[in-house]
């Protein structure tokens, strides 16, 4: 499989380049998974001193107006391509013509040769300056768009045109409306530059001053995050958009302010001396025109879709300060919170779920399990795990494994390092209404409770003091029903389909999650009759 | 003025000719009005047999994707360009390419070049099929456009595109997204033509065969209000506009089914035995693509910058079987709900508010009025009254004059001839709550009930039995307060400036018309200076 990144030299570009062939491969439009075969970074720049150096990629500088150019790079079939290429915002305020040029008929040229080829996808970044200013509540994917800006009128045109092109069958469209991507290694001029700037100075010891109000609300996310989102987009079957015309949504993002993101570097570094100043010298202009961005973007589209969203505001400064500042100006250990691999998905008062991602060549944040957990591994990954204080060890997982850990009893605080392809990936689910029984070591002596009459399907896996496990496997075509009698339930996806039933009329993927309570009569019918579908149903015993 | 209409030669096109030179004049973007020189009607198609006949017209056959052609029609300042040319949604789906580039690269072709000229307005029809399918309530002027045409999308690209180029100054848009206009006076294939054809034939004593459904709501206006409100939108001031970065908007329009079309030709023809006959052949596919049309479209914000509606399904058909079938079909009277130039503008249980508008040398057909009435009057107009069996009477109406018609004692049935320009233009304001007392013509008996204390500034102008007048007229740059202690009010704006008060804080027009129970303490806050406000405030006596 070929793919392409437009802006390819860019911080994101790169990010997603590494991502991509550290993982090697992505699905294609079979819905099968296909090797990277070479991966064409475009752009209109200069290539970075610090290029990857790799076999499978292809540099190439050109011109996204030069539809010859552009033409030449979809030469086959079934291409992926990511395109990153813009005029940003504020170069588009100054000369609107060569925002035109670049973000509409440079994104025409890149789209108008997929017509010609057959099972080419691909993903677009707009943004969230499409929404422009707005005083009503969150940016939703069915809100309006009212762009205040060049930039972000020339995003929504090209929403309008790959939904078009995708309705038409001319290309697999699928659109990232982005919010602003923080934080940045390098200072730049742009407006939301700002909440770059509040980490990154700080964390390298270099005073940051901003030229906005510490309380404007602002929707941001981590670069790994938006990374991890932009393949998953690309991987998704073209079913998954069934629902809708409309190829286009928010990617998750954090509502945050100046405010909430100096406050999250106290969370994770050492020595809070060693931080840089921050000064607030707020600009009238700047402020208004901020005023016009997005503030709070709903993403429940895109949640439901599988896409991640940063747990917190600290994550996101602890992974960079991980990366690109000094890993040892960060506490030696962080929450699960603040840990850039583990995302929130799912939250209630008697359970907490993490989806933990890991790519190849990829380590965790040395981060400490406060309270007992069940994992669920979807990929068959060789880790090496780290505790604190002490030496790595290799781990093998399994795909479809499940462990427990007892960590309301004893704190588990390591990292992990997945030494090769593919992602690890896996649910860390922490039950947290079994908290209330452990100062004393309860826990483990609790008494079993009586299983209750299982229906059929139905399998106990796994038993431990705060949950059991079962399985429930359908084929494909075939539908279930029966009474499932806990009073709570948790239900994990670990292979999917399409189903119909009582977890909706949806595609489930790996990884998703359902809570509820029971007892349930739950019926469930797989269509299509290709995929089977496999849960475990875990009864949660408090 | 130099006036340049794009796709010149079609239907409407031509109407808005006509109409523009009938009137004379339009308002530039220094809000006076000035002399209609010039009007270019430029067209790809070869032009009409019934090419109005006028020394200002200007033909030009030419191709809106040939920039150089295109630039040369912008060759001063203050043009005011209505772009209907386009390629339809038909086509659209036949042809992306062409969509394309008429749509989008010739819009482009036409704004590039105001960009270097001051003060040119920019009026574009735009359409309902920029909405797409939705289940899910009428649309608004903030729903989202999500097309499911190419046709749509090049239009809602056009919307985001001329509202950047008004912001960025560089020409003031003003953008009508269009319902189905109907009915048009041959037969076309496009989907929607079944709401034209239903009327249309029929009143041509030809059979109508439809291939859709006639339960399916589908939005749809009249050709003469059309007109008319694209003329409104471009002569409105750019402040009318200044609430919202957004110049798109809803025309007003009738949710109407073919159904409903039917039984409107029994209001108003004569013998229906001469109506061709309708068959229903609903086509599963047809009526599919359909239910992705424009079903009901909110046009709150052009309600409230005065554009129009059609009082009824059936004003629209007796207005086309008056100019383009035989007036002789029609009943000889038409209720005011079924004349077209008279537009319902307000109504509740106490007054029903008919805007009249007859444009130089047009004639209304013969209605009947049944209720009492004032008339409020908002230019100097020569005209010819003609009443059922009576010889025409001409007529001098003054702009603010009030006249009262005691139509419940005694029926005025006439028709009215504009003799030359202006527009004349007036509100019918039935007392409709008084209708009570006049069976046995009470009306003109009833006692005169005593004025109540009037504040300072309010005027007794005229006083009726229904009603009395009286006059507020408020200086620019003063404001006013006062109690106005009426039981039931209705205010009547006869010359508007930027207001802030009771009224709320907006760009008062003439016709306004605001109701209010009272007693009433109110606030009224004249902003500018340059224009005064006068306001009939009007007593209800009943």
């Amino acid at each position: 499989m070929k793919v392409i990144i437009t802006g390819g030299f860019g911080f994101l570009g790169l990010h997603l380049c590494k991502r991509i062939l550290a993982v090697g491969e992505l699905i294609g439009a079979d819905e099968s998974a296909h090797v990277v075969r070479k991966l064409v970074l475009f752009d209109a720049g200069s290539p970075p001193k610090d290029m990857p150096r790799d076999s499978r990629i292809e540099v190439r500088v050109g011109d996204i107006t030069n539809a010859d150019e552009v033409k030449s790079l979809v030469d086959e079939d079934g291409i992926v391509i990511f395109h990153l290429a813009s005029v940003m915002s504020g170069q588009g305020e100054k000369d609107f013509d060569i925002c035109w040029r670049v973000n509409v008929e440079g994104t025409r040229n890149l789209l108008e040769p997929c017509r010609g080829r057959h099972g080419c996808k691909f993903v677009f970044a707009s943004s969230g300056a499409c929404f422009g200013e707005r005083s009503d509540g969150p940016e939703t994917d069915t809100t309006k768009l009212l762009p205040h800006t060049s930039y972000g009128m020339t995003k929504a045109c090209m929403e309008l045109v790959i939904n078009d092109f995708t309705r038409r069958g001319f290309v697999d469209g699928r659109v990232a409306r982005l919010p602003t991507v923080i934080p940045r290694p390098e200072p730049n001029s742009g407006l939301p530059a700002a909440f770059s700037d509040i980490l990154r100075q700080p964390l390298k010891g270099e005073p940051a001053v901003l030229r906005l109000k510490p309380d404007m609300k602002h929707a941001v996310c981590g670069f790994r995050v938006l990374v991890r989102n932009l393949i998953h987009l690309a991987n998704l079957p073209a079913a998954a958009f069934a629902e809708s015309i409309d190829r286009c949504m928010n990617m998750p993002s954090l509502s945050v302010t100046l405010q909430d993101l100096a406050e999250s570097l106290l969370k994770i570094v050492k020595d809070p001396s060693k931080l840089g100043s921050i000064t607030y010298e707020p600009d009238a202009e700047l402020c208004g025109k901020l005023s016009t961005f997005h503030k709070n973007m709903d993403a429940t589209r895109a949640r439901a879709l599988g896409l991640m969203c940063d747990s917190s505001a600290a994550a996101i400064a602890a992974d960079f300060a991980a990366e690109y500042v000094d890993p040892l100006l960060l506490k030696p250990v962080v929450e699960i919170y603040e840990e850039p691999r583990h995302w929130l998905a799912f939250s209630n008062e008697h359970v907490r779920v993490f989806r933990v991602e890991n790519p190849p060549g990829d380590t965790t944040l040395m981060h400490v399990h406060r309270v007992d957990s069940l994992y669920f591994f979807f990929t068959a990954a060789q880790v090496q795990g780290t505790k604190l204080h002490e030496e790595p060890k290799d781990d093998i997982l399994s795909c479809g494994e499940v462990r427990y850990g007892d960590h309301g009893n004893c704190l588990l605080t390591h990292k992990i390092y997945n030494k090769g392809p593919p992602v690890m990936m896996c649910l860390d689910v922490e039950l947290a209404g079994f908290q209330n029984t452990q100062t004393d070591g309860a826990a483990a002596k609790r008494p079993r409770t009586e299983a209750a009459n299982l229906p059929t399907g139905l399998r106990l896996t796994k038993e431990r003091p705060g949950a059991r496990v079962h399985d429930l496997d359908l084929a494909a075509g075939t539908s279930w029903a029966g009474r499932i009698p806990f009073a709570r339930a948790l239900f994990v996806v670990h292979r999917g389909a399409h189903v119909r039933g009582e977890l909706g009329d949806r595609l489930l993927k790996p990884g998703d999650v359902f809570f509820r309570d029971g007892p349930i009569d739950m019926k469930l019918e797989v269509l299509g009759k290709r995929r089977d579908v496999a849960i475990w149903v875990v009864e949660l015993l408090y």
